[in-house]
Order: C-alpha cells, then structure tokens, then sequence
C-alpha cells in the first residue's frame, strides 16, 4: 500500500474514522449514566418513584440536547471526512484533540442537569454548558485549516471557493459561540437559548463538496 | 468517490453504521453495570453473599430482557440496511435520533430492576420499563418512511410490495406496543407480557428484501 | 448485492464482526471500572495511599484473569469467523445470546476481586466466577453446531474431518468447565485451578480451518 | 480466503485493529468519567459550583494528559499496523496483553487526580501514575519484536536499517521510562516532568517505513 522512502507518509483516513466513529459512539452513550437512578432514599424524599421520574425532567432535555449536540458534532465530522481523504500523524493528533473536547461534554451536561433547579448554582451550571459545546468547534477550525493549508489531506480537485466558504462558515460558528459564552457570564438564559439556536442551524445539511475539472495544484500522490 | 456539483449529496452508510454499531454495543454492554455489586452492608444485610446474589434474580431478568431488547433493535437495523444503501446529512441526523431512544433503555432497565420487587413503585418502574421499550419504535418508523419514500435511500429495484408490506408491520408493531404502553397504567402485568410477546415475534427472522427486474424509477443517482 | 427473492437470506458477517467486536472491547475495557479508587476514608482505613494500592492485588490478579478470558474468547470469535462467512437473521440472535454471556463477566470478575480476602464470602465468589467464566462456553457450542450444521454458514470446501475435530474440541471443554463448576461448590481452590489451567490451553493456537479440494454439498448461494 | 492445510494461518488484522480501536476509543472516553460531578456535600463545602469547577483544575489537568497519553499510543499503534500487515493467534494475545496495559490508565490517572493535592499522598500518586505510563511500552517491544523477527509479519520488502532503527528507538523509550519510574520514588517531580517531556517527543511524527526493491527473504505467504 504505502511505499513511500524518507518522507512523512500519508495514510488513508480509514483507522481514524474508527476510532473517532468509537469515541463518538462511547461519549454519546455515556450520557445516559448521568441521569441518575433514583435510590430509595431518593424516593422518600420525592414522595414516589412516578414524582421522581417526572421530577427528572431537566436531565432528560440536557440528555436530548447533549445527544443532538455529539451527534451533531458527529454528522459534522462525517461530512468532512467526504473531502478529508487522507491523514498524516500530526492530523491524527489534531483529531484526537478535537475528541478530547467531545469527550468532556458528558460531563458539562451532568454539571447542566444537576444544578439547573438550584438558583444558586444554576448560572455557572449555564456558563459550564457553554462553553462546553463551544470547545470542539475549536479543534475542528483548526483541524479543517490544517488539512485544507495547501490542499495538503484534500483533493487537488476540490474547489477553492467551496474551501473558502467553508473557512467563514466555520469561522462564524467559532465566533457566535464565543459570543454566546460570553453572554453566558450575565443572561444565562440568552447565552442557552442561542446555543440552541446555533445548533437548530447545524441540523441543516451542510453545503455538498464541490470539485473542478482540472486539479488545481500537481497531485503529488498516486 | 462522491463528485457532485450543488447538489445535497448521498453518501454511503459505511460511517453511519460504524457509529451505529458502535453506540448498539455500548448501550448493550452497559446493562450489566445495573447489576449492583454488593457492598459489605449489602451483604450483611441479606445474609450471605450467596443470598445477596440469588436475591438479584429480578437484575438477571432485566438484564436479559433488556440485552435481548437492543440486540433485536440492532438485529432490524442490520436488517433495514441491507436495502438502505444511501444516507445523507437528515437520514444521519435521524438515525441519531433513533439511537437517543435505544441509548435509553439502559436507563428504564435498571428502574425495571430496582424497583419490580417494591410493592409500591413496581407499577411506575413497569410502566417506565413499557415506554422504554416503545420508544426506539417511533424512529424506527420515520427512519423507513423518509428511506422508502420516492426510494430516496434504497434501490429502484426494490419491490413495491415487499417496500409497502413493511410499513404495514412497522405500524402494527408501533399501535401494538403503544397499547401495551397505555395497559400498562392500568394492569401492568398484562402490559409486560405484551411487550415480552412482541419481543419472541420479533425474534423471527424479517421478511427478506424482494428485487425487481425493471427499475420503478429511472437511477438518478451513479 | 443480496437479490433474493421470498428466500430466507444470507448476510455478509460485516456487521455482525463490528458489533462484537464492540461489545468484546467495552466488556474488556469496562474491567478496569471493577478496580475501585479509593476514597479518603478508604485511605485513611489502611493506612495510606500505598498500602491501599499494595492492597489491591486482588482486583489486579482479577483484572488480569478477566482480561485475558475476555482476550481468548474474542481471540477463538476471530478464529471462528475465519471459516464463518455468512450470518442471517437466527446466528445474529446467537450471536446476541453468546455477548451477553461475555457481557455479564464484568460482574462475576468484580464479585470475585471484592470477596476474595473475605474468608466467609470468598467460597461464593469463586463459584460466581467460574459460572461467569463458563457461560460464554455454551452458546459458542450451540453458534458453532448452528452455522456447521449442513453447512449452513461456512464454505462447502470445509473439510468434515476438521468441522468434527471442533465439535469434540469445544464439547470437551465445556465438559472440562462444567467439571469445574462443580467442584467449586466443594473445592473452590481446585476450581481456580483448572479454570486457569483451561485458559493455559486456550493460549495454544488453535487449529487451521482445513479446505478440500472439492466441495461436499452442491454450492447453494452464489 | 485462508486456503491453508494444516499450516499455522496468517491471518488479516482487519479485525484486530478494529478490536483494538474499539478499546484505545473506550479507554480514552472512559477517562471522563474520573472527573467527579459534585455532590451538593462537594459544593457546599467548595462554597460554591464555581469554585469547585474551578478546584478541579487538576482533574482537568491529569484528564488531557491521559488523553493525550492513549492518543499517542493510539497513533503509535496506527503506525506499527501500516507495516505489520498480517497476524496469528499468538500474535491477537501479544496485542491484547498491550490493551490490557493501556486500558489499565484509567485507573491510574483517577488516583494521580485525586491525589495530586494531598501532600501525604501525592508522592505515591505520582509514582503510580509514572508506572501506568509505563506498562504499555513493555508489550509495545514485545509485540514488535515479535512482528518483525524472521519478517513474520512485515513485507519481505521491509527495509533492515528500518527494522533495526525501530529497535533501538522503541528500546530507548523503555529505558527512558523505566528511569522515570525509577526516579519517581525519590523526585516525583523530576519523574512527572521526564514523563511529560517524554510525551512531547512522542508528539514527534514516526519514521516513514522504508521498503526495498528486492525481498530480502522469499515470500512465503501469497
């Protein structure tokens, strides 16, 4: 397959994808561990096991929303990977990053849910959300500039304009989270209701990779 | 592989099913972190660790009952995408709707196992139990209409009435178990035998997919 | 790929690969969770930290042993599906039957690591664990004798003498594990013994799948 | 495919990759769960959520380098597999033994990040941490050593220089780490530093592998 002499070898995307496939499925369903099963002390104290399932209902919508957010993140991925076509050792590094961000939303979400109903501590429960949806789309700027810089990991063939747009697009994602997490420290409530927004905007299909004819820069690999 | 200029492109399932079966085999494998493992005053408490674990038998059940549950689902989903060729962008996003509803069970599990031999909370845990178990149903359903429809996602060849006959079994399995969900307020023993019912028919193999000679729609798609 | 038309049809072990494996690696990868970390109190108990971790050898040498059973029961799944091409629908429920025997051994392994320095309550947890350690057993014989039988799901080159050979393999080891369950009711040491001795066996390779020349049956699937 | 008779077989490392990815993608996902979710005990004590969230910082700390740490053992495991290409039975269990080290630094990391702020405890906290750090490189050479002796399982065409290159490299590594264990238990510090630096240089992309015209053995395999 790779018969490469003295030069830093490009590998096909394919262990990559299952791993990131892995830990996007692990994170996904480590969610449901954070509601959390009632003991019979649990009980007691709401009165029957029907008021306290009822009474769970903030851990299910930060289940509902952390589930669509990771597999947002994931359908993201998956659509970048048409385009992505090859890795280096340094790219899969980046990619492990950016699944050390994914990785911790279960635990933004737990932070979410428990302390929701308590007006003391919900504020920074909000602001511990935020910004915990807003950290992988750090490394997924980084990790896409990187492997469109030159068309190093993409086609030669892939339109420059389509990569372009791209970079805005997810520039514009980078800085409405930003924006969000910083609303967050003073209108919780604003700061959660754009996260909401933005993701809303993440479920419509993202824009078809266009490729030219004519390569625009030798292709270097077989 | 996938060149398409400005337009929503179909993609293969590879990635969508590694991510499936990904979260089918977490989800499973987590069941058994349900069976408590006994502390030193849990065992003081029964007696013996001999009779502690006897004593689980209601844990063992549910653990079966819950495995048996999500290999079924994983078995269908292996099943539907033997037709299900394509994906794209809204068919993942659904699919990952879907896998919210199976991630769950592990959680309607364990109040099953908790709570089936308190006299008082039995009838809420099964009734939680019947609606974790509907719930995957409900996607399972969107998930093959939005496929079939106009054959968006599955071959030209694919029969008509074979396309028609599952529809028709989907939604007798949906009316069934959303009866056994509302029996379940009402005479929850009854409620689980429908469910357990369903689950043996489930375990007959599925109608294998029938193909025509003549494609119904012209192959707009490579 | 499968045009079969009211046939009972076969499918490509693909899926069915990936989905076990999933379950073998969180099943395995789930056995460090066993290991507990100590609390402040648990600390203080013994002493200090050292002595706490020195102290733990049990969940080591439990780890260990659960680790390398799970390893040579994934290891004899892989060497299976080398002569295992195909699957339907019935395998793929075996299939499920057989991970949830594998499954189930995080817990018999956290029973044993938890009671094994407790001289009234170790008898019990040695017994667990070799019924943890042979229930896997049964349903890889029923797996096996399903997919040879008429050689339903492996290559019609499959040499009989070699298909037999297996059959009195696997039926001797679970005559060996079934010995050894019952003894631990009396001799719990000896128990451990052969069910380490067992695992000893399993290290060997096992045998290559051997192929004739030619077929035995008339080659029914294409 | 495997048409051998009474050969030890060759097999593909389809599976076990994939087996192994399963687990590296666990292990790294389960290290989320080290971070402890506050009690409302925890956060009164704390004062508030924030300051408590803010107190964790050594979770978070010990959380990206663990990360990091299977992430780069991951990559390295992706590296030795683009040369190694076929496997065996005693091959399976040398990579599972490897697993069994990596999926094991879950547990160390929980005992570096709970312990890193207790002064009487943090010294052994810090050695643990070193030999979880460790472990992996032993079945690391191992698993080398034994892929690429007599060419067992690298192409014939696999350059020598590069073969023996690795040797030293992956030796190296061994001694390097071996001191920072050693070191640990009199300059935890200086051990948790040289580990740290250690890591860096494994940041470092691995040396392309080099094939020659002509095999130096004759292929034996087809």
């Amino acid at each position: 397959m790779i018969k490469t002499k003295h030069k830093s070898p490009l590998l096909t995307t394919e262990r990559l994808l299952a791993f990131s496939d892995g830990v996007f499925a692990i994170a996904i369903t480590l969610l449901v561990l954070e509601i959390k099963i009632p003991s019979h002390e649990d009980i007691a104290h709401s009165g029957s096991l029907y008021r306290y399932l009822v009474g769970l209902w903030p851990s299910y919508l930060s289940y509902i929303l952390s589930f669509l957010a990771i597999g947002i993140y994931w359908s993201n991925h998956h659509w970048l990977f048409t385009f992505i076509t090859k890795t280096n050792h340094t790219f899969n590094l980046l990619n492990v990053f950016f699944l050390m961000t994914v990785s911790f939303m279960p635990f933004t979400t737990a932070i979410l849910s428990d302390f929701i109903m308590d007006p003391v501590n919900m504020h920074t429960a909000i602001i511990a959300n935020c910004i915990g949806f807003l950290l992988p789309i750090i490394p997924v700027f980084i990790v896409y500039l990187y492997a469109v810089y030159q068309r190093r990991l993409v086609s030669p063939h892939l339109n420059q304009r389509f990569i372009r747009k791209q970079i805005y697009k997810l520039a514009s994602g980078l800085v409405f989270v930003t924006l969000a997490v910083c609303l967050s420290f003073r209108y919780p409530y604003v700061a959660l209701a754009l996260i909401i927004a933005c993701m809303m905007l993440y479920l419509l299909p993202p824009d078809a990779p266009v490729y030219d004819e004519e390569p625009i820069v030798e292709e270097a690999i077989a």
